[in-house]
């Protein structure tokens, strides 16, 4: 069976896809790591900004996805991709049971994972006030105390949405200066509300049901401290599930896929959406969007083939 | 009163810009042309394509966009933008009323229009078969007939996607050959249930509740012809609602505002979004990520201001 096209990938991209497929009625087929749809949104508590739904639980978004995708007939099969390989124009696409689909077309909606500190507490308290992303989280916060924890500029932008809504912000980073944009890192300095603690590092996330606490330390003294807040945001960077892809696509130095926002890649045919493509801002909304640009690429792409 | 943002338009661009924007925290203005949030999905029978909401109503979507919105404590102001400057860089939006409203950003999401026929029958029977979108509404016409009204890249895009769902395409042009791509136009011409009524114009729609046929007229001949069909998809064109911008930000030749993905225009501090844009997909799910896109690149600016 050769599909029309392949999506690798069941979050939110992945399903947006399918639905545009499906209504399209190309010949498609899902491959999902995890025979759960939704991607990293199936373990977020609580999704605000996907307009439409407020306040949703994240699982139950993800099975909204899934299910306007079963309405209309998308077929999914559970598989880790192991091997990605292009055969005269054919993409061949080989999973963990050894099983090798093929398609004219692939749509890499693999995503991307948030780098983790690695310290106690942080998986146990994840969503239960440990976040990986301010914009979609940071409103929960309104009034309480936060401690964002990185130097890129992801942390220092994060710091300054978060210092407008939040009663104080900490900000936590293990050098002695940013590693951000000037003029943020200077905006971010101004706020009355911010206390930047260089130099250290989290050891442990405390609380039992909601976060507590942080424990940190200095490198450079090894005092400790201990941090009394609501909410830990964590801005270390992400690592986009882009491995397999290495040598086939092109990728930019943080192993992203790199693709405008048509998701055509460096290879005709192979296309990229979602938060594994070089995009500016990763979001439920933005993802989704991707799978139907996908898609009309996918068409473009194979009217020009007949 | 100075805002952090003033939305211009609240289709489904301009109300997930507002549901960010609150989210954010920006101090912002929704200002609208019509009481009745939503844009041009108000006016659409069903939706089948916005991730999470199969076979909704347009106007039960553009209700719950906007219900999402005013739960965010969203302020909206109804007005029709006569004037839109920027002096010392604040940006100076006149409505109708002669209200002036101020901001250091503004957010352009007025959308564009579907060019109409302007034939009998055309607009009584929108949503009941006539339609000007195929990747919309083509679903809903599976094994049926349709006639696709238009020559250029779009129209014959429209074609070939409906051949492969329907059970006969025609396709009225007004001239004797397509102004589509090569590749688009040999593609139609080798579908089998495909037919092309060239140097033709439809004079009228039938039908009551629903489409019934089309009356055509070669404008060569002169012969009549009369075709029964389900539905009716016109592609003969957009109008960008752009005029009071001309002159202020970058427009292309066909009136759209130049924008990348991440809605920058020419205009520091002036965002576009939505079916305004230059864009590859105008979709309801592209417009809602532009507004979230939108919303970013706005707090990116103002992070610079200070």
């Amino acid at each position: 069976m050769l599909y029309d096209v392949i999506i690798i990938g069941s979050g939110p991209a992945g399903l947006a896809a399918a639905i545009y497929a499906q209504r399209a009625e190309l010949n498609s087929l899902i491959i999902e790591k995890n025979p759960m749809s939704g991607g990293q949104i199936i373990n977020t508590y609580e999704v605000d900004n996907y307009p439409g739904f407020p306040g949703i639980s994240g699982f139950e978004l993800a099975e909204k996805f899934r299910s306007h995708c079963d309405g209309l007939g998308a077929q999914f099969v559970t598989g880790d991709v192991t091997k990605f390989e292009i055969v005269d124009g054919i993409k061949k696409i080989t999973v963990d049971n050894n099983e090798v689909y093929e398609a004219k077309t692939a749509i890499i909606s693999t995503g991307a994972a948030y780098r983790k500190l690695g310290v106690d507490g942080e998986q146990q308290l994840s969503g239960m006030g440990v976040s990986y992303c301010a914009t979609c989280d940071g409103a929960f916060f309104r009034n309480k105390t936060t401690v964002v924890v990185g130097g890129g500029d992801v942390a220092v932008e994060d710091a300054i949405f978060l210092a407008r809504l939040c009663k104080k912000v900490y900000v936590v980073h293990r050098r002695h200066e940013f590693r951000a944009a000037k003029s943020l890192c200077n905006r971010l300095l101004s706020m009355e509300n911010v206390e930047i603690i260089w130099d250290s590092v989290v050891d442990k996330i405390e609380g039992s049901d909601l976060v507590q606490a942080v424990q940190i330390t200095n490198r450079e003294t090894q005092e400790h401290r201990r941090i009394e807040t609501d909410g830990v945001f964590i801005a270390v960077g992400n690592i986009p599930n882009s491995d397999v892809y290495k040598g086939v696509v092109e990728l930019d130095t943080a192993g992203y896929i790199v693709a405008g926002e048509d998701c055509e890649t460096s290879i005709p045919g192979v296309f990229a959406a979602g938060d594994i493509r070089t995009k500016p801002l990763k979001q439920i909304i933005t993802a989704a969007s991707d799978g139907a640009n996908a898609i009309t690429a996918v068409e473009k792409y194979l009217n020009n083939l007949a």
